[in-house]
């Protein structure tokens, strides 16, 4: 493991970005928020994709420097096309102006078709927190979820991300997959020649997926099999629940915007599917004072982190509190990247020339 | 079981409660919610909870003819103290000021405290989607949640109720606690002599709950253990899921209104606990024409529904499809209700004269 600095990763990231020809502003957006994933210790949405953003890129399936068109405005909200852009840049812009909007109205919303993988939602949402409000991002993906009691993947892990601020940068942010488990896991279990647990997945023919290998493959050639929505392990009675929460992210994203929804959102051999995003933030003071907000936001917070753990267990967190511990660490500390992480970074700064 | 139509069921709890001293249009409501819920299949919210709804009025605790405090306005957002009113008519109310406000600007939010349970929480989302909108609606509730690797209740089941509408009634409609399962599942096994499955509820050790007597009592008096948030059973790494998601819900309706949150929502010896509740409409079309919107809720609920089953399921479903066939069902032959309700009915009507 090689520990950076953050500001010396977010130039190297955004150098390679450069390099492939997007624009400054872009780049140095997109670099932040993928350095910001490592920062927090969500090395799955951190630098390692660089190469899966970058061959995506090349592709032209990712574009740098596009206008997005939008399709509808009023003043509390925003409808667009992305064109194809960066998802991460422009999900940072579309979150200033939901931010600015609510500024004004209290409320701001935005739904977005033909964008790209926007890392980790969770930057978004805390992007209002830090302006005292609540803050919501959305993000339809491949379809790798299989709804309950069916066999073949219908909508994707469709992220949820939620943030609320305390006192003095104390957050409450919650960033989850509504499926049970991710992609990124079952490629792990391959990788160490381990069997995928009960619950997770299910192959083609519906049936408890077993071996990660021939799972990758079906998802990978659409034969059926997928990941678990959320709930759905063992207690089959609460599969609904994930489930249902992946098809509200796909009306939110995809049918609000007029964008790919469900089975249709696919992944292609470089990079991965277009995508459709919601933004949303509520100023905090349209509901009650900020202070009075953030001391009970506070209490609630102090007393999650202080209740007993179950015999066992060391610690109660609640979401977040993992991630803000690792960026103060990281903060002091450098940020950590395997080394064949930074290998790879070296590499495209040079291929990329 | 008996089957009643509609209109004699909302009559006779109408006449209970207004028996019970509720003024006759909260009455009218608060019946009309309550047996949308049986109407749909989901007798857990119906008239079996007559009684305790009955409790709670004699003791004062729930209050009919009490006008909400205003704490708090703007054009798109309305923050009230409930003062104890009926949930069930108050919610209803609340929604239709918020879907006004929703038709004027696009988008009304409602947070409000001190209220009392409010029923099914689909039936106000439903609302919203009847008049073109996304409806949201939560509340917490009594806490009955115990924290991803803790061993005390710190949250309640606070649910969360989504609606979106296709054409001619076509509905994709999500009701769901955020918990694993419920306590009325716990009483059930303990009626029917069984123990809690694995993955649904930890003791006052954090140890998983095997007796459901031991357990109620357990949560009961308040001496530790509980429920588990969705995705905490097997996987532990999904536990947080479920506890963000009712953590999400306590900071929208009780933190953003002032009310009761956490630990200290707790259920009196007769009825349900004080509870918070948060309302939201989002106007379709201030995202994307309504047909084409409606043309996309179509097809995708089409493909769900049509979508093969796994080996030994029968049918797939979506969120709200069960409760729309109910709906049918009930519309033709009659609300079932079993005949020990029933006679507890009939017994109501003739105690509170």
């Amino acid at each position: 493991m090689i520990y950076i600095s953050r500001r010396e990763l977010e130039d190297i990231c955004s150098d390679i970005f450069q390099r492939l020809g997007i624009p400054e502003d872009e780049a140095r957006d997109s670099a932040e928020i993928l350095v910001a994933a490592d920062a927090r210790g969500i090395q799955s949405h951190g630098v390692q994709r660089m190469k899966r953003y970058a061959d995506g890129i090349k592709a032209g399936l990712i574009k740098g420097g596009v206008t997005p068109t939008v399709l509808r405005e009023t003043p509390v909200s925003l409808v667009m096309d992305a064109e194809g852009a960066m998802g991460l840049s422009l999900s940072k812009r579309a979150m200033r102006r939901v931010i600015i909007t609510a500024k004004e109205h209290g409320v701001g919303v935005c739904s977005i078709r033909n964008s790209n993988h926007f890392g980790v939602a969770g930057y978004y949402t805390e992007m209002a927190a830090r302006e005292d409000m609540l803050g919501v991002a959305l993000s339809n993906t491949a379809a790798l979820g299989v709804p309950t009691f069916a066999k073949k993947a219908m909508f994707g892990t469709n992220p949820i991300a939620f943030s609320a601020p305390g006192h003095d940068g104390n957050l409450f942010s919650l960033d989850m997959a509504t499926t049970v488990t991710t992609r990124g896991v079952i490629e792990m279990l391959e990788k160490e020649g381990k069997q995928v647990p009960p619950g997770l997945a299910v192959d083609a023919d519906g049936k408890p997926a077993v071996d990660p290998t021939s799972l990758l493959d079906d998802m990978l050639y659409q034969r059926g099999g997928g990941l678990l929505p959320l709930g759905a392990e063992r207690n089959i009675a609460s599969g609904y629940k994930g489930y249902g929460l992946a098809v509200m992210v796909d009306i939110l994203t995809a049918l609000c915007s007029g964008g790919v929804f469900g089975e249709a959102v696919r992944d292609s051999a470089v990079t991965s599917a277009r995508v459709c995003h919601f933004f949303m933030a509520l100023r905090i003071d349209i509901f009650r004072n900020i202070e009075e907000f953030k001391n009970d936001m506070d209490k609630m917070l102090t007393a999650l982190r202080e209740t007993s753990p179950s015999e066992g267990a060391n610690r109660v967190f609640y979401a977040g509190l993992k991630e803000q511990e690792a960026l103060a660490a990281s903060g002091k500390d450098g940020i950590p990247v395997p080394k064949s992480i930074w290998e790879d970074l070296q590499k495209m700064r040079i291929n990329y020339a």
